[in-house]
């Protein structure tokens, strides 16, 4: 096999064109509903503190919340690292631990293992962005990036849930781009990607790989839509390439509204789709 | 403004027809998920418990787990009922007290409002049902109807969330009409169609119009797509006509999945809808 090539790919933005897009974006789809502010879920991490930086740019720093949400044995560091975005920006923030929310449910059950934990404290936290945009009238603005979207590396009706999401059409890769050019401390793109809901765990350790070979891998799939042959010859690995196939297959329900059974002339999400077929 | 033709579209269904057809809907996506068990919320209700008996019948009455989830205030009622039908079915039950968990953020908090804590026991309801699909290795099965999906009249992430939902095309009064023929006991029927989310709500109180009215005008607009201007030639009320569209479009955000901003060649639910266009 040829690896020489495998890393040719440009993933490189024109980072001033892409920012103009997400301010757009977020601005134009934030007052078309109707709302004047957004609240975020500041979890430390880059992809959130971009997340927040376009939101300000697009509604003012005073009208994104950034929402931070511990659980008891997250690292205090992701806590500091959020208060320095919220910072740098000047945006208001509220802390709410979720661990009285997590643990209810937890100390009621038992041997729950930690990525079913994992993913009760996604949807805790989900509850409490949920709760603030309806107190506040804002829009939830979500932070899944492009590769987490495809690899279905998030939490249904968790950390993937929310109004819109400016980030979904960036890989990771690019989503460092773009905090490097937006201005987000060093120490926040630098430090490993992780969800922070278990002690030790990154990204890339779970997942086996790192974002820089998924993401080349991710890109030639699917925007330049190479077949399998063709990603072969390019020198990526066989293993990868099925592995990454079968989990972008396998969490297709994710990126989907729920099925539903069709008996009538005009259901939803099958002939009823958009408001505006329907001429109201 | 004549109002005797007002009451005339028939939305009665073939129950054998319609059963058959959800019947297979819920095995088939099932099974074809990879997943032979079904995991429903048994709220005592009328939706719920046709939910329930469709399953049963798609994949035995041993592989559907029937979930009832009473908050403190829930009436005691609502949980017989729940039990009633379970106890037709022979499908097993939990029974998971959400109080604990609702609770543990209602107190943290100042002044949430009844709507917005209904809010949060739906979305509580969605995790516990999440948790138990995934440690039982099962799909939750959604129990929504059209007439509610199209009101909006749900809670994103919340009672709305699941796999897949054999009622989504079915309106209030249809699935009435199926429950009868499926056998649900006549008292879960007749009784008042509530959330229970608070002592006295009923969805008609609250919506302020019955579901037998709404119904013709919804099957009026969106199955025969009929104009505003023959909709109220037909009879049905001005206000009731705008007050319906009004909360349709609102509630769009709803039916769909989050907006993502499109900066690629190929965007998820934009140009990436289907796992099968992409040949995986």
């Amino acid at each position: 096999m040829e690896t020489a090539g495998k890393h040719t790919e440009d993933l490189s933005l024109n980072n001033d064109i892409v920012t103009r897009l997400l301010v757009d974006f977020v601005r134009d789809e934030t007052h078309n509903a109707g709302f004047s502010k957004g609240i975020i879920g500041l979890s430390g991490g880059v992809d959130s503190a971009v997340a927040a930086h376009v939101s300000a740019k697009a509604l003012g720093s005073r009208n994104v919340v950034g929402v931070i949400m511990p659980y008891r044995t997250s690292d205090p560091q992701s806590k500091d690292d959020a208060e320095l975005v919220s910072k740098e920006l000047g945006i208001p923030t509220e802390v709410v631990d979720i661990s009285p929310m997590v643990d209810a449910y937890l100390t009621s059950t038992h041997s729950v293992d930690r990525v079913r934990a994992g993913n009760i404290m996604a949807r805790q936290r989900m509850i409490v962005l949920y709760d603030i945009s309806s107190r506040g009238k804002g829009l939830v603005i979500g932070t899944s990036n492009k590769t987490e979207i495809f690899l279905g590396y998030g939490t249904l009706f968790g950390d993937t849930a929310c109004a819109l999401n400016p980030l979904g059409d960036l890989y990771k890769t690019q989503v460092w781009q773009l905090a490097g050019h937006l201005g987000v401390p060093e120490k926040i793109i630098r430090k490993k990607p992780s969800a922070d809901l278990w002690e030790g765990q990154t990204d890339e350790g779970e997942l086996g790989f790192t974002y820089r070979d998924v993401d080349q891998l991710l890109y030639n799939m699917i925007d330049e839509r190479r077949s399998e042959t063709e990603l072969l010859k390019m020198g990526f690995e066989e293993d990868l390439v099925g592995r990454v196939k079968e989990m972008i297959k396998r969490n297709q329900f994710k990126r989907r509204p729920p099925l539903i059974a069709k008996v009538s002339n005009r259901t939803v999400n099958i002939d009823f789709r958009y408001a505006r077929d329907w001429g109201i």
